[in-house]
């Protein structure tokens, strides 16, 4: 994050969900002058976000309208420096890609395209840490989730040595993007998953929203904002410092069950209303809720609501910064064709075992939401921090 | 489409597959009003269709970001009068979707968004033919299409008694569509397959554009326009009047062997450029390609370009109009993650056996492009003109 942007949120003291989109990232060269004045919807869609920042793009950028999770397991041979090959490729790819300028090589340079909020964020899996001469930097806290008790983890869709995850809001250039960072990864590493999600982060008047989840829940309200954001995001660890932890989580929703429910015990689950996502204790949105709050001698938050078991009060003050995307999948099995629908969750925060692991500990207990949703994959990364013109993502590391 | 965007079209004689955006489809109350005054991307995105009028939505009206083609198989128990009473409901479902309002008995009304361009195009199957009464009433024409010596069909991709094709600018919006639509369809009938595909009809400046396939080629320069457009697509014959025939086929595409081949060979094997889609012959993008122009001798449109072997002078006149999405998608084999990318090629005229099959049969044997696809599915449907208040889809075949 740049300098000016960093001001800018300070100005507004608002970095909320819905909020990130209009006071976070930087916008380098608005592509979209046809547009004319800037409408409320410009802070979120069609930007032009730039590479080099204080943290990668793709963290504190708005979230986008489509994007594409690729983790990638290191080929035998890849050792250090190996990888630093790699990530200086990658570097470069993410510049131009960003910037809408084909790659170098690219064999399909008009697909290259500026001002459709494209960012590549890029991560470092547990093993890199066992490479020859990496043993040592493992950043303090970051691990692999441990085995909770609701999870049904697929291998297929867990794990990873390394993470590109790219943002847009159009997916032909999200395809573009992974075709060619897979392509330049070849020599070095393979795809072990990919995961494609969708999220809509404006209302139908434009304006910027939190969004919606599968479950039609407004889904991201309790994200950190300011100061507190930052705090809650950045590492200030080794050569990690100013970048930060992620948990990527795949969480199959059961729509079927969860229809079943009534709308209250629905609203009731997560101590959110559905409409607009308002604390059951009152209030709009992004207030706070009231965990104290009682109607005839009961808690209006339920003691197994989403919301108080997740709650920073009921956990040492741990947060985390929720990015998801929904996703809906098919399978063909021998029983026949079966549909899914879920969440691609993700958390960023500066301290895994600090923060995700022991709020995930309370929610695999006590959470309401556990009746309708199971982790299908897990998979942790290590987010170096950003990089400035003529350095490369993960130098601090590699170099 | 009605008839007040059928004028417009006439009056500005253009409707290509860049242009249909700008002038066909009907926009009932632009939602989107904090945008101020309408930039150009706001004929293509952001609008909210009418559900009523002489065609469905869905055919005419602007390609959309994203969208999700849904295959059904009639249950063994469901006759005319039941196809009838789904289809009503399916009706009601898409009148309330279009319009941003949710359906009766949605179990997530919150998700129910206008301004996203939604649509949903309803077709039948050949097998609605042999129900008990519809057997006489199968439009001329109407068939699956022959094996073809490029084809590698998979059954899983192919075939379908109801489709309903969900487009617009939100894939949480289709999600939402499909969930609805196929749990009304449920006591009738089940999912067979889902494509799921992406597109970009808008450049970096949010004109409104052809787009690109993922080869990087602009796909669908060549679609009519004006009355040669609605000649080409819409069916005079009995209760198909006012409808037409689409053919679905689920086109892999070989990336990696089209990075193989060089730039001047991917162009020769179009007949067009790679930056405009201009004609190699000269010209700009919606200009026809040129098949008599030489240069030394030797044709500038290869013999074997697409171009040349689809066109219409090449092939008595016969035409289509073509509305592809692009998709990727993996496959977990023995053999480990397998990666594909393709397109959902779909194509709308009055007749298929006169139109899409004689042309497909000479693509089949001539056209260079067979080098690096090759057809996984391939599903035909007859779609149903559209309706007006109080009416309901398939109404003049069901009723």
């Amino acid at each position: 994050m740049s300098d000016s942007s960093v001001s800018r949120r300070r100005l507004f003291g608002y970095a909320g969900a819905a909020g990130l989109g209009g006071v976070a990232g930087v916008v380098a060269g608005r592509a979209s002058a046809a547009n004319g004045e800037a409408p409320v919807a410009q802070d979120v869609v069609g930007r032009t976000h730039s590479p080099y920042g204080e943290q990668q793009a793709g963290i504190f950028t708005p979230k986008t309208m489509t994007g594409e999770l690729v983790a990638f397991d290191l080929a035998p041979d890849t050792d250090r420096a190996a990888l630093g090959r790699l990530l200086r490729a990658w570097t470069g790819d993410i510049v131009a890609l960003m910037t809408g300028r084909p790659p170098a090589g690219d064999f399909a340079p008009d697909m290259a395209q500026a001002a459709v909020s494209l960012t590549v964020l890029v991560g470092f899996g547990p093993r890199v840490f066992e490479l020859e001469g990496l043993a040592g930097r493992r950043p303090a806290g970051f691990q692999d989730i441990p085995p909770m008790a609701h999870d049904r983890l697929q291998d297929r869709w867990s794990g990873g040595d390394l993470l590109a995850w790219v943002s847009a809001d159009d997916a032909t250039s999200v395809a573009h993007a992974v075709r060619r960072l897979s392509t330049d990864a070849a020599p070095f590493a393979s795809v072990r998953w990919r995961q494609r999600g969708f999220w809509r982060p404006l209302d139908q008047t434009g304006a910027p929203v939190t969004g919606r989840n599968l479950f039609g829940q407004v889904d991201g309200s309790a994200n950190p904002t300011g100061d507190l954001l930052r705090e809650t995001v950045l590492s200030t660890d080794d050569w990690l410092a100013g970048g930060t932890q992620l948990v990527v989580r795949r969480i199959e929703m059961n729509l079927d069950t969860w229809d079943e429910a009534t709308r209250s015990r629905q609203e009731a689950s997560v101590g959110r209303d559905l409409p607009e996502g308002a604390p059951l204790s009152g209030g709009v949105e992004h207030d706070d809720v009231d965990l104290a709050a009682t109607v005839d001698g009961s808690p209006v938050i339920a003691l197994d609501a989403h919301a108080r078991v997740s709650h920073p009060s009921q956990n040492s003050g741990r947060r985390m910064l929720r990015r998801g995307l929904n996703y809906t999948a098919e399978e063909w099995t021998d029983a026949g064709l079966v549909e899914t629908s879920g969440l691609i969750f993700s958390a960023f925060q500066a301290n895994i075992a600090d923060q995700f692991i022991p709020v995930q500990r309370s929610l695999d207990q006590l959470d309401a939401l556990n009746e309708w949703t199971t982790a299908i994959g897990s998979a942790v990364f290590a987010i170096p921090p950003g990089f400035s013109e003529g350095g490369w993502i993960g130098e601090g590391l590699l170099a």
